[in-house]
């Protein structure tokens, strides 16, 4: 599987759409806020910049897309507001894999700058979108170009599944009854994978630059450890289940592993440290229930949304559908595919009635050093 | 009709798609290399840039898209080698407006840029690709970020169709039969597009600068010469016989205007001059056949077209189709395409077995004055 090709999140706007599935996400977004707050503060108030490059690794194709831009051009303004300053120019790269739905952001940024200048009533400096596809794990901009680098949720993809896991049986990802040798090799490959990401970064962003960065993670030491892996688990036991009842051949499960790899804050840290570019900020973890509705009453969409949506099986169900549909396609053809989440949403459902299910994230606030 | 909307290229890879049946674009992109070699030329030896940022703007989406950005970096690679420089780093921003297939043209880059690394054995300076979505007919890009602009084939379409045709009975755009006061608008509306094109260019060019842009253009200073109206006319005979076989509605038709125009090597250069801010440095005129594959000798790719692209009138009329297939549904519906292009064809075959027809382009090379 070339994780390159089939790594993208579903794309137009449809049931299954990652657009129309992304609320988890959206709210890890809207948790994150206080730290992205303090880095273009600081960032703002250190360099006053005429011209401000910002860039989003992983954009993906939704409302949540353009949200943290949204975010960042705001605070800016204000801050130009309480410091007497004329707006910088904004130049904004979104970036994610050459699968992603491009075509459907760039209609939307029309509408999205004008509401944006609605919003904000003395205006704004002059914008600048542009798409930039390519793998985060390689250089995909100029030799200093970038101001702020931000990251939600993207950085647990590894740029490949791993090299001998081939004993992985009856599981999709880590899982608790995976080898040691397993469990080695996804860490060495997150080392590998990560610490090539900050080198890059460190070569794009200007010294003094900003990098926010969440990652689908967990709390514990332990990388088989429940909070990293329960959600794929789940989703294996599924996939079992269907080879049980003959549906799926045993060795097409043995042989599909998902490329992530969601880590410890402190093994985040350890490879900071040891690229050395970077100084560490902050550090810090959060968690979501995989229910993102089940908490979400400051938003005030959620009225808008129909009953049929409080059912949270479905919901998570669709939600890792939107995001894991295209590897599974391309792995398992597309005929088994409205049976596994049928039966993956009644695991879900049966799980969260009986436990306290959450995603753990780590963010990190770097800045690149002189 | 919202211009920004529905003008674009049919997308895809299919039988109607712009990237199949864009040869006449590519003819021209051919025809006009040595201006573009000009102009590479004298930017590099004048500048000796450590890193270029060119745009191609009007891209569409097929193989033309990516031809004159490897040329580009073909010349300046030799340039290098020549004068014993380091390659320089590239920045090749794609813009095109927000309805262009850029999903189809991001999948392509990671094989274009193979492609381009076995081509040059030495190796090239790190290549850096955006997509840039929206209107040149308004900033796209920030304050001189670029060094190299270039459009082919794109700047004949205007940024809306001109107010006041509403006389323009019969026709699509200039005929022979429009009135004088629709020639009139035509024009003033190419005057005021093409002015805010140059006045958004030179604000993002460097000083030194070089802009290559080739319209399909006249050689006639009369706006209603055949030369840059007879394609068009004939698409108008099918829809009037149509409109007289009760298929499509007078009405319909007389308010149905293509939003183009067509300049004459004069009225281009009268823009440029006062505007102010480029230098004309050539200015010439060429010429393409209808049915670009007449006399396609050069391209190795000839002997692998089937038999049937021989017949001139079908090629004509897909090409057409590529191209305003798009605007027709959008006026007319999907309903009276098919049949909309088979007389189109037909009256196409019919006039090309008596007459040499021909595109007329006219192509301007600028540089952006200090």
């Amino acid at each position: 599987m070339e994780v390159a090709q089939v790594l993208h999140m579903n794309g137009g706007v449809g049931d299954a759409s990652y657009a129309n599935n992304s609320l988890v996400q959206q709210k890890v977004i809207c948790l994150t806020k206080p730290i992205r707050e303090e880095a273009i503060r600081s960032l703002y108030c250190s360099t006053h910049p005429r011209s401000l490059a910002i860039a989003d690794l992983g954009c993906s194709s939704g409302p949540n897309t353009l949200f943290v831009v949204s975010e960042f051009i705001k605070i800016v303004e204000k801050l130009c507001r309480e410091l007497n300053h004329k707006s910088p120019e904004y130049k904004v790269f979104l970036n994610d894999l050459p699968g992603n739905d491009f075509n459907n952001i760039f209609k939307s940024l029309d509408s999205f700058k004008e509401k944006l200048c609605d919003e904000m009533e003395s205006g704004i400096g002059p914008c600048y979108f542009s798409g930039v596809p390519g793998s985060f794990y390689g250089r995909v901009f100029p030799y200093q170009s970038l101001h702020f680098v931000h990251s939600s949720y993207s950085l647990q993809w590894l740029s490949k599944v791993p090299e001998g896991v081939d004993n992985n049986k009856g599981n999709v990802y880590i899982g608790s009854t995976s080898p040691k040798n397993v469990v080695r090799a996804y860490y060495e490959q997150f080392q590998r994978d990560f610490s090539l990401f900050l080198k890059c970064r460190a070569e794009e962003l200007v010294e003094g630059g900003r990098m926010v960065l969440t990652f689908l993670g967990r709390r514990s030491d332990d990388p088989s450890s429940k909070d990293g892996c329960y959600i794929w688990e789940l989703l294996a036991t599924a996939l079992s289940d269907m080879v049980l009842q003959g549906i799926i051949r045993e060795e097409q499960l043995d042989t599909f592993n998902i490329p992530q790899y969601t880590p410890s804050p402190s093994e985040v840290k350890l490879e900071v440290l040891k690229e050395g570019s970077f100084a560490i900020n902050r550090l810090e973890v959060s968690e979501v229930n995989w229910n993102a509705l089940d908490e979400w009453n400051a938003l005030d969409f959620e009225s808008e949304r129909s009953e049929s949506l409080s059912d949270g099986g479905y919901n998570v169900a669709q939600c890792m559908r939107a995001v894991a549909e295209p590897m599974l396609i391309s792995h398992f053809g597309e005929a088994i595919i409205e049976e596994v989440f049928c039966r993956y949403q009644q695991i879900l459902a049966e799980r969260m009635s009986k436990e306290k299910t959450k995603f753990i994230n780590v963010t990190i606030l770097l800045t690149r050093k002189a």
